[in-house]
């Protein structure tokens, strides 16, 4: 039998999936200080996701991304839907690194019961995902928020890999920053389903919208089975330009996926991709969690020469084998 | 019965062993094709390897590496030792993707029989190891060549790894390039044990030189464990300038490292991240070469939300093992 209290997991799967702001809150906490300490509870919760529309947005820093973000949110909320954030660049106001007025902005987001911000720890020094970053896309798609969005900055691996557990890609660029050229060094341009030019109010916004539209014409090949034009759209923080159409693609994007089968084969891209990521992290947190000396013992024997590195890869994975199944 | 025909495995390697130059690129090449079909005679290579100084060379592009590289190979030479190059860079020059004078610099090299330069494929789009990179490294210990350099693009996280399997890194710095700033970005700064200003003869390189200088002073607490002060050393393609001092640094940090104890803590880690790597190969691998469709089987059920991703990934690491065993 188990308890009812408040704490129990349970009763926080029941209180997250009742949208309780307060157990949403907590259960991420959770998951952010041990992923494996609420296995059960994140296990539970991914049975009832599903519903929301994931929308991964990026765009290195200066992009005017979480500006964006933002107003994004306000547009969602305006239209009656229920909107969530989760910030994984370190460099967003979300994650409390920038100017007062986008605090501002921010509180008075956060103040609304329907929008929930949260941004997340990364993982090392060189930026990368937090291991909790998908449960907590989990935990609000469990919670009832039509839209989830997740913010990483347009820069390595891992953050392009956050956005592929996005349905919807929206690449932000700015003028005058180059921006353009730095999300084709990154891989970006040909993940995004949307780009959007923030600060479109400034005189050189133009130049930055023909360049991303020569870019994709060139590129066209390389856009996914469905067929979705990548709308360019230009929007401003000063005039408010722009928002309603971003949202509105974002809901076109979503509905021709739905139509077209894309939504199912990107869930399964997705989980996919999960389900790797998992195995990867169960490795290294063996190797960093190494206890019994066990995978040190492989890695001294590799080092004297007497064991070459990819038999010591089998014998890992042997190892950790015996561990999943005791 | 194993027979001695030229291409068998076992004679490959005895012809590697003795330093022919056709067997040596023939086995690498063939690592390049295949490593799992050449996975004994790499497991044989393993065993013969530890005498070889690996020095991996990083900067960005611009920053002098390739030129640097090529008269640091006839500075080891002239002293009279053998030095390979193995360049994992697609801008580099040994790559092919230089201009005139480089080429030429390096066909001068490509002459010499105790100079071997390979350069590698890199995986993906976005850059990144090769899987035959190390094994690459192996192969020219095994030959006898008393260094074996290793020429990466200073950018992005595989860049760096490969760098970590080298036990002296040496970061290429060019004036002008606010490369020193580029270089704490990628992190690379804090792997340096020796710092490289390319271009001397420019009146601007004083400054690169000055930065670096106090950058390192105030990172003076990241350094290892060892006590090794990290040079800034000038050196000028134009004038030869700091050449020889490159080469006796790199030796310094070598002795050092074996009076220390350093070099045997070096080899471990660089033998856990091999390790490490090679089992994350394996789950891609088995991820992309997924005959019987059980992988696929997997994320189908996790897309249907019938398995979560933490269920999944341990179902992963069974089958793996098990195909291990079998």
């Amino acid at each position: 039998m188990t308890t009812a209290a408040p704490t129990s997991s349970r009763a926080l799967v029941e209180d997250v999936r009742r949208g309780k702001v307060s157990a949403i809150a907590r259960l991420i906490s959770r998951t952010e200080a041990s992923p494996d300490a609420v296995g059960d509870a994140l296990a539970e919760i991914h049975r009832h996701t599903g519903r929301a529309h994931i929308v991964g947005i990026t765009g290195v820093p200066g992009s005017g991304k979480s500006t964006l973000i933002a107003q994004l949110c306000r547009q969602v909320r305006d239209g009656g839907r229920k909107v969530a954030v989760v910030a994984v660049d370190p460099t967003s106001p979300f994650s409390g690194g920038s100017i007062l007025g986008d605090r501002v902005r921010m509180s008075e987001l956060n103040s609304d019961p329907d929008t929930f911000i949260r941004s997340m720890a990364t993982r090392g020094n060189l930026g990368g995902l937090s291991r909790a970053t998908l449960p907590a896309v989990d935990i609000l798609d469990a919670a009832g928020f039509d839209i989830v969005i997740i913010e990483t900055v347009g820069v390595g691996q891992d953050e392009v890999d956050v956005v592929r557990a996005a349905h919807t890609t929206v690449v932000a660029s700015a003028p005058g920053l180059g921006d353009d050229i730095q999300a084709i060094k990154a891989g970006v341009l040909e993940i995004a389903d949307i780009h959007v030019v923030s600060k479109c109010d400034r005189p050189d916004a133009n130049r930055t919208i023909s360049e991303l539209k020569a870019m994709l014409t060139i590129g066209m090949q390389l856009s996914s089975r469905m067929d979705w034009r990548v709308p360019v759209i230009g929007t401003s923080a000063v005039t408010g330009e722009g928002l309603d159409q971003l949202l509105t693609a974002i809901d076109d994007h979503h509905a021709k996926m739905t139509e077209t089968g894309e939504l199912d084969r990107r869930r399964l891209r997705i989980a996919e991709m999960r389900v790797l990521k998992f195995a990867e992290d169960m490795l290294r947190d063996r190797f960093e969690n190494d206890r019994e000396g066990r995978v040190q013992e492989i890695a001294e024997q590799v080092a004297r020469l007497e064991l070459a590195p990819e038999a010591g890869a089998r014998r890992l994975l042997g190892q950790i084998q015996k561990e999943i199944a005791s």
